[in-house]
């Protein structure tokens, strides 16, 4: 079964939205342009619009994440929804029975959406598969395998500062074997019709047959990072190595970490991505990500407008439905 | 001082609700109606009734329940009150003298109803007794004494599915001596004058003179189950068992679970209770709570409507009152 | 540069409110008035007003408080604004850089005001110089620095009992040295032009110097309470003891715990304040704290009209301005 026979509902609208992989364009498109126009309400005096009132989103965070589950719940106050933050550690949640006789009693609650974030891989796409009809589940975050919101915002920021993807060369650096953000952004951005997708890292730390997602790998930055319009720069999830894949942070940042110099090679204009928290120092300095070429904050504040525009949509609540009163 | 001295006001209307005992039939049906009324409002695109607007209420939790504060938490929001969730740890507010302090405080704030969950039996009821006069409070659970909105939601459940009680054979099975819920079920079925109350379980787990209650004991399942319209299963509370009460998991599951084999003693429409989480293959077979008179996730449901009707009319919210704009 | 400069924008008006020292007069009496006006919100049937809604206000709490917390997201829930609890521990934050990236990712999800509780004396000072121009900072206490919001609901207090200023004896008991709290009361105290003010506490617990703010020093309470009209007295830090500066709360409680023999050297009419939670028998005696002499809990009620009121001021707000729809 693929990504879209699992996100879209009989009419081929979005239902959950679990990864962008198997998603196709219009569906991409259509979050973006919603998006677009929650843009605004971040501006307003009163921030806030009437679209999910009366709904309940359910943050189900089996990996604790203040960050995400901030941009979540901020995007959910802002559609006037209730939100339910509910934190649960693996341990007591361990068994999968119990799990979905949890989330059998959060929908029998009538909630409408369960945001998960969880340490496994398929986590949400499990959820998905075994909860009742009425419910949407949103992937904030599987293990190693997508954070597709982040994919998301982040394909909207280079829209708004480039426009047209078939013309753009862009690079992704750092950690792309371990990064769920690395693999959204990969599938959202070969949808798009990128013109050229590269990876850019150290050996160990791209994954064997990438090439078979439409990306150039590079193992040296300069030759990456020539000519491309946007720098996607990754954390370096320090927990998560083991061993022997990184010699040091210190030979990291020499090789791959995106400073002035290194940006140099890129055209002038390109924009540089990161998708927080930054490891200062580590996978790039602190004058490119505070330098005049970084876009870092304003993903954060796209962030808000392009979890809206998922919401909304998979609550039917897109560009012409009713609002509820 | 009986219950009902305590939870009604000169008027002889609800003013906390603390336990079932005491409370006359009067007011229990004025519950389940009120409650029947608020069913709708989960179906509703706007699941939100503006009933409670600009009342505070306080989640007061001594013992921690994810579960419990999330469906008082659904109700209040669903009324469109404001809701704070304090957690306390019983060591750091061990003192009564501190405990009161900190609910004057609560008072002083303008809070309106505090919902409150303690592992000591009697502590809604010495809370109520001691705040002041605007403040409604909502036992929800206290020790092993009582969790009486579970035993509403439970005879709701069952007046939706049976109709009158007085036709009713009921059989409550499982721990009886440490259930608070059994407690407040067998209280809510007397008074709502069930035909006939049956407690099911191993001698060590019948509380001693529970026949003054005005329940029948067994302690065999088979003879239990027969003929009756409702069986109840309760959880067992591993962590409330010290020493030899109980022989092992699987032994209790061979004499008391209730399996497709036991349920056939009882009537072929009698629907299967349990509130929850269940321990499958301990007190209940996964072929029974998923099974066809399984009524286990109605009864979560149901929850947030009977709720909803104690908060509104603990506040003084019921039927005929004016909703302030 | 002082406290004005950074408190005031450049038309004079509240934009952070970090401490009493360095604001005049008229802003205190205009943050008092606007309470006033607010105190009634508390007595409605609806606890709301439309204020702040659609304002996103950000608890940020680096030293854990359910209370002051708990009083900071009523006010902001009063004003209809929408409120985010983030708890850091100190240890995760404890990078500077890291916390302004957290604090720019806030920003940048167009939050719009952070409520900042520290155990670093100057922390909301340091994020108030550096949060973006639409961000407002208040002050929920740092280190033994200030607790500002503290100061003035007291001096709302002693105005609703006592009228004006200048006609007023005021003493402070205590441990002066290590509070916050008798920080901003003497700020606020004298600003208003109270006629004297007094610190009364043993040698070891009053700062050197005190005097330059304005205050007469007293070792001996009986002398320090002679004629007063306000009592004030202070939580006993234990946790901020270290070593041999106090000799043992008995002890402590002898020489400067009110009781009512020593409230009798004050005036017949004078008020007894505490900013909570009280030690019993240690700081105070309870036939004083529950006495008719005490406004304790009229203190809790005033610190949600006077933390509305320097929200609203600090977000444009206040008495003029006009209402978002």
């Amino acid at each position: 079964m693929n990504g879209a026979d699992l996100q879209l509902d009989a009419q081929g609208r979005l239902k959950h939205f679990l990864s962008i992989e198997g998603l196709r364009r219009p569906i991409l498109t259509e979050i973006l342009d919603l998006a677009e126009s929650f843009l605004g309400v971040g501006e307003q005096q009163v921030k806030k619009v009437p679209l999910l009132r009366g709904k309940t989103i359910v943050n189900l965070f089996f990996e604790n994440s203040t960050r995400t589950r901030t941009t979540f719940e901020l995007a959910a106050k802002r559609l006037s929804a209730d939100v339910l933050n509910i934190n649960i550690s693996t341990s007591s949640a361990s068994k999968g029975e119990s799990l979905l006789d949890m989330l059998h009693n959060l929908e029998a609650m009538h909630c409408d959406m369960f945001v998960v974030r969880h340490s496994d891989s398929g986590a949400a796409h499990f959820i998905s598969q075994h909860v009742a009809p009425h419910i949407s589940v949103v992937n904030a975050g599987d293990g190693r395998h997508a954070h597709p919101t982040q994919g998301m915002l982040d394909v909207f920021t280079i829209r708004r500062h480039k426009g047209n993807f078939g013309s753009l060369k862009v690079a992704i650096v750092g950690d792309i074997l371990h990064s769920r953000v690395a693999r959204s952004e990969i599938h959202a951005l070969t949808t798009l019709g990128v013109q050229e997708l590269r990876v850019v890292g150290p050996k160990t730390l791209i994954p064997a047959n990438v090439e078979t997602l439409g990306v150039h790998v590079y193992h040296d930055l300069a030759a990456g990072l020539r000519d491309v319009d946007v720098v996607m720069t990754l954390r370096l999830q320090k927990e998560r190595m083991q061993g022997a894949l990184l010699p040091s942070e210190a030979e990291y940042f020499e090789l791959f970490g995106i400073t002035p110099q290194a940006l140099a090679y890129a055209k002038p204009d390109a924009i540089v991505m990161h998708p927080g928290p930054i490891n200062r120092g580590v996978e790039i300095a602190s004058e490119v990500a505070d330098g005049p070429q970084s876009v870092i904050l304003e993903q954060v504040t796209n962030g808000i407008a392009v979890r809206m525009a998922i919401m909304a949509l998979a609550l039917g609540r897109g560009a012409g439905a009713e609002v509820a009163a």
